[in-house]
């Protein structure tokens, strides 16, 4: 088994041409100027599957964007393991904050630059590796099946009805999913938790159309200032939401647990230096680690409205807009939470304006056991690789059809990450360290064997 | 006399094509990509003074874009009419609500549909053709100069200086403008004053990345968030501003005054219907026309930040930007309104943001005294053309220029507009209805009658 890192070592060029080659497709699933890109894509994931030792991998279809699924039965009797990734990417604006263009993949000082060399072209692509390691040396102790869809991060609309329509297909013993990160490149670690997710859009109207701000200022409500009035009161002074019963499902973490929670390595001054802000800002009474990790939040991710051009133009428009995310915790249902804050926020809207809240998109929390075997099996895999135990950490981030699959599947996920916070995903100059990118095939690799061991011991 | 209206049946083709021509010159100041079009608009404005007989007339430089003037003197000893207007224009943005295109002006259902049509393009072209048939017919009673400006839109960075230094020039016993408009078609009115203007960006900065909500949601200040809860903050629950000192000079308007303003037509459902919303909005304690007339006003023209495409995008953005712009009453003065806004905006902001303010421009507010010559004048012409003596009201818009005249160069000015409500200046579909044209046209040529005669009787 030793010899994965030799096999790396001999093939590293090659793994990073066919990565780029998938990086170079555009893939916006946001953005519908990309359909395209989103079959050319999943064709190449399916090239990828079968090159690597799938016995068999097709594009399926859904109702959105394809699937591409891929198996190798080795043995019906044995586990099996799903393999779960997205070949979609984020949107790329502000463009000209980009040090290099972001479809056109760039090693700088041992990182990846590029969309998706982390989030999840370049983590999904380090299972295809350590597959292909494993079918080669015909070491593969267990059955494989992918699933790499094409909307994830608008929010895997299509997958759950296509997932419940294949269930057979589909049935495996536990999901593996590279979509997280790690502590620091040195400090292994699991995510246990994920935050859900509510998406909402918000527009206010006032006057039908724009008007002159002399001569109408004063006399007509203005939808932007009422906007961000309506906006502000979203949060107490204790930076509490103020939707009225947001807090009642929430999992009420025990103060052991808490403490426990407060034990992984955080600096509060490099985080702060990180960003490079004065002062950190959230919930009174709990920690930056918990207000990631056990607290929902509200951020607007996006506003508009008025005249935003070069110089001064004096308006007073006739709509503005917001896009609002509320990222939430275990047992908080994000259908729930959606009509919460459209109800709420029409009530607290003053009659001079209208308001439409459009719920873009949403998913659950989810939380995995750390007792199961497949957790297990990816604690010593880290463990290999780095000589530390992995640190089971509840992340912030939301994967909502990590908890879709547990419903319409059966099938608890494991997620074993290795994205590090400054590969600024979702941001300009995305990035994937080359050390991460070679570390996560030999964990991966690893999993397999004490997966195998560890469920064959159950039986 | 009583030929004008002949003259104008005659010539109002010519007229069209003339103005029509001026039109089609995308001469949009804010915008940095129409500087050479600013230059063409002057130049064709030099021609029209040229053709419509002035004894000279040419295009001048200043700091920014051009100014021309013009002028037929016909006897030093008669008193000087000085013709002020602009041939810059507002930005188009939104594009895709105008029903023609802005630069291609088209008359629909008797109206003139295009940017600049009313402001000032429209409305400044009416008095080259009233001074062109008084000269033609010979029966110029006056003195006649023109100072056509292309940065009033922008808040004539350029022109007070340029007045400044050429005020012998200049000279003259009124300043007369067309750039305002009367209560509606049937109802004349003089605008007797004017709101002023201070005008800022602001922008605020969080983090120094845009970064994931997921990871980050909760922990780090969002500055979309704290924008909006920083510019709620500047009403009270009464709508009243609340930068401290703001109204520390507004105007005091006795109750006696406040009842005349008040008698002036209005039909608050009317104006809500034309608006199409359900309620008004302003400050308590004031009726609509107060608000607009007599008190100062703070509002959003333009709101960006984050993610505003298509779609969801789970972001918090490093940045959040603001344009807010606030309406002063005589003896609020625009620098240090400007400084009150600056030093609290940054006051209130917390210290997990950074907060930069940039006054962009501003002007004083004007007020117009009902007893002099040219307001006579104004008053009759318009009772001739309309058969009902104009009201003076109390406009909400700035004309920044205005006050400068008087501070600069020891002049008032008399605001002979002809605008309508609906004429949309500054939004989509700006018109202007041919028979305010040829009326305005109509009336400016009486007022030269009136005013001749009226400032020789005062001699």
């Amino acid at each position: 088994m030793s010899t994965i890192k030799a096999y790396i070592e001999e093939n590293k060029d090659r793994f990073l041409e066919e990565l780029f080659g998938l990086i170079r497709i555009p893939s916006i699933s946001s953005e519908e100027a990309h359909k395209e890109d989103m079959v050319k894509a999943a064709n190449y994931w399916k090239e990828m599957m079968l090159q690597a030792g799938a016995g068999k991998a097709e594009v399926m279809k859904t109702d959105g964007n394809p699937v591409v699924y891929g198996e190798k039965i080795i043995d019906e009797k044995l586990p099996t393991v799903l393999i779960y990734g997205h070949y979609d990417v984020m949107p790329v604006d502000p463009l000209d904050l980009w040090t290099s263009p972001p479809f056109e993949p760039e090693i700088r000082d041992g990182h990846i630059f590029a969309r998706g060399a982390d989030d999840d072209k370049g983590q999904a692509f380090m299972h295809a590796k350590a597959f292909e390691y494993l079918v080669k040396t015909d070491q593969l102790p267990v059955n494989v099946k992918f699933m790499i869809e094409g909307e994830e991060e608008i929010g895997s609309p299509s997958l759950g009805k296509w997932a419940a329509e294949h269930k057979d297909m589909l049935a495996a013993d536990i999901i593996l999913v590279s979509d997280t990160g790690m502590i620091d490149e040195d400090t292994p670690s699991i995510t246990t938790g994920l935050r859900g997710l509510t998406y909402v859009e918000v527009e206010v109207t006032g006057p039908n159309k724009d008007l002159h701000s002399g001569l109408f200022g004063g006399a007509v409500a203005n939808p932007i200032n009422i906007l961000t009035k309506m906006i502000a009161s979203l949060h107490d002074k204790k930076n509490r939401i103020t939707i009225p019963g947001f807090y009642k499902d929430v999992e009420k973490v025990h103060k052991k647990e808490r403490k426990l929670l407060n034990k992984a390595p955080f600096s509060k001054k490099k985080y702060k230096e990180a960003l490079d802000i004065k002062r950190l800002h959230g919930e009174k009474g709990y920690t930056t680690i918990e207000r990631t990790g056990i607290r929902p939040s509200l951020d607007v991710n996006g506003i508009w409205g008025g005249y935003t051009g070069e110089g001064a133009k004096t308006v007073i428009p006739s709509k503005a807009y917001a896009k609002i995310s509320m990222r939430l915790v275990p047992h908080q249902d994000h259908v729930k939470i959606g009509k919460l804050f459209k109800k709420h926020f029409k009530k607290i809207a003053p009659k001079s304006v209208d308001v439409k809240v459009k719920v873009l998109h949403g998913g659950q929390g989810y939380v995995c056991p750390i007792d199961i075997p497949a957790y297990k099996a990816a604690e010593k895999a880290y463990e290999e690789t780095y000589g530390k135990k992995p640190i089971p950490v509840r992340s912030g981030g939301s994967i909502p059809i990590i908890s879709t699959f547990e419903e319409v599947l059966g099938i608890k996920s494991v997620l074993m990450g290795f994205g590090l916070e400054s590969d600024a995903i979702h941001s300009p100059n995305e990035n994937y360290p080359l050390k991460q990118f070679f570390n996560g095939i030999e964990t991966i690799t690893y999993f397999y064997k004490y997966f195998g061991e560890l469920s064959n011991k159950e039986e």
